[in-house]
């Protein structure tokens, strides 16, 4: 049964259950303090494949075939997939996935797919509308970066605030099945599109923490919560800048979060591999979530996390026309 | 309450109300068959904008607004919206729709996005989710040809198997409010990712039409009905050429279809208006949908009808890398 709080929290009384998750990463973020928490590791770029478009496919294959194991289901028991990515008309999901023949909802919110996904998935299981459900996605840094910054050979600089894409992918597998404890979705918050007119995509962190601030306070409001009563609250790719400013933003609110906030972007790479702000891309909250923080959750070293995934929900022709970026954040309470 | 019948098909026991609905197009849509069916018409192909892509967007702002007037709901009482829409990264919909704020779920379905979003829609107002929930898509032929068939000056000829994207907009407000009789969704289908290996991104509804069959035979096998049941079974864009391979391919599973199909593509435009195999795009069943459909059901002219949308899920990209062309079809039935 699912519960409306506010206008746009939601409560799942009976709490769908993570019965499969994992995790996949390339070689860059393999060098990075999460490398133990992956489940595979692409250390070929191309992972066997002729194209970024169809290396990054791979990872989301992977992704959900190993998480389907691990939940010891197989594609034909999952009734709904969720799944979407950063290229044009998404599809590294769609060329990914089409061989699973599952019912697919093709899903688009940037940077935060992971978490929108997730939350999709956690409605149809909860409704009854199926028994299982899935949702994974990806991103890839060298599609991502043919799609945005090509022609490369220009040579852009990148600025201190820029982030870098993370290769990797993340799967999560949702179940009403009466088995062992295991880590479930409680509430879920859906993001509206804050737009406070930052023009700068090599700042994304600063576009996007405002839409964080925003989906954050309605959260705690809804549930009449704070961050102390959470063991962790996450973000997908806020970055250092964005990770900060958020900070100042639920300040201003009267939340104090920052002893209580990890960032993804932050998380998955070393300081010294020269990506700036921090990782971002679907792939980034996605390969953290379905590795590190799930781990931990099923591990019982933290009962009551947020995750929160963030998305600037821009496109080359936006930019080109100088729009600002408008971003949106979503969040999902994940409890053991 | 939602109950699951087969692998994908789900049933809406309370049936959500489709208690506003709307349809906006462009001046070539409006001299065809269907022009006293739209809400508004746009003669100005700019819309007021000063590029193709605010047009779009304004479309999409339009066709929520006047949803929501008809539903006489404020932007406020609509819980969840789902949104998307054919340019990279969405756009038309998030720039669109970002001064509504209202929590937003962006979909990507190509073509199929508006039945995508209708029954997410219906999902979070059947399971109680919310009270209110909105759909809505578009696409625009310029903002369109500018992404898909740049540099124009090329004048690449188009083939007789070609669509024509059409400018429109359709949007649907659902509802579980104890009104008076509204059309209702009471069954839907998931599509399934169906690839036969089409690679002629002119010949659309040759590379849909599988993907059409594939949905409309696990709908009437979930639901033990066949063609005689309903009185239209609309598909959203097949054309021409994909509504005969769509009977072929339900002829041979014992389904003849024929007398009871229309397909929108076809429906709104004249024959003699260049338009070839028929429109195209995300507001091609959008604002066939959300204008001549729903006015028919309203009017009790039609009382049980099957609408499927159905959309290609290639890039340039994936076209320039030689791949064939996965399609995906959505399946709602709507009753009176």
């Amino acid at each position: 049964m699912i519960k409306s709080l506010g206008s746009s929290t939601i409560q799942f009384i009976d709490m769908p259950k993570i019965i499969g998750f994992s995790s996949v990463a390339g070689k860059k973020e393999a060098q990075g303090p999460l490398k133990d928490d992956f489940d595979k590791i692409f250390y070929d770029m191309h992972a066997g494949q002729q194209t970024w478009e169809k290396a990054e496919s791979t990872l989301q294959k992977e992704a959900l075939s190993i998480a389907l194991q691990k939940a010891q289901y197989s594609a034909e028991d999952i009734s709904f997939l969720f799944a979407g990515d950063l290229l044009n008309q998404c599809i590294s999901s769609s060329y990914g996935l089409k061989d699973f023949h599952i019912p697919y909802l093709g899903q688009y919110g940037a940077c935060s797919t992971m978490v929108q996904g997730l939350i999709m998935a956690s409605v149809m299981v909860e409704s009854k509308a199926c028994f299982a459900s899935a949702c994974v996605t990806s991103s890839h840094f060298c599609s991502a970066e043919r799609q945005y910054r090509f022609p490369l050979d220009y040579g852009g600089q990148r600025p201190q605030s820029a982030q870098w894409t993370v290769t990797g992918a993340g799967s999560c597998i949702l179940t009403s099945e009466n088995t062992k404890q295991k880590p479930s979705v409680k509430y879920a918050t859906v993001g509206k599109i804050v737009d406070l007119g930052v023009k700068d995509q090599n700042n994304m962190g600063a576009a996007m923490a405002p839409a964080a601030a925003d989906t954050l306070v309605r959260f705690f409001k809804d549930t009449s919560s704070n961050a102390d009563d959470y063991d962790m609250i996450y973000t997908g790719d806020l970055g250092k800048i964005g990770s900060k400013l958020l900070y100042e933003l639920m300040k201003k609110e009267g939340y104090d979060i920052s002893c209580k906030h990890k960032d993804c972007g932050v998380m998955i790479y070393k300081d010294d591999l020269d990506v700036h702000a921090g990782g971002s891309g679907c792939g980034c909250c996605a390969s953290v979530l379905g590795g590190h923080i799930l781990k931990k959750i099923s591990n019982r070293e933290m009962n009551n996390v947020l995750v929160m995934a963030t998305g600037a929900l821009l496109s080359l022709t936006s930019v080109s026309q100088s729009e600002s970026i408008p971003s949106i954040a979503h969040l999902v309470n994940i409890v053991m």
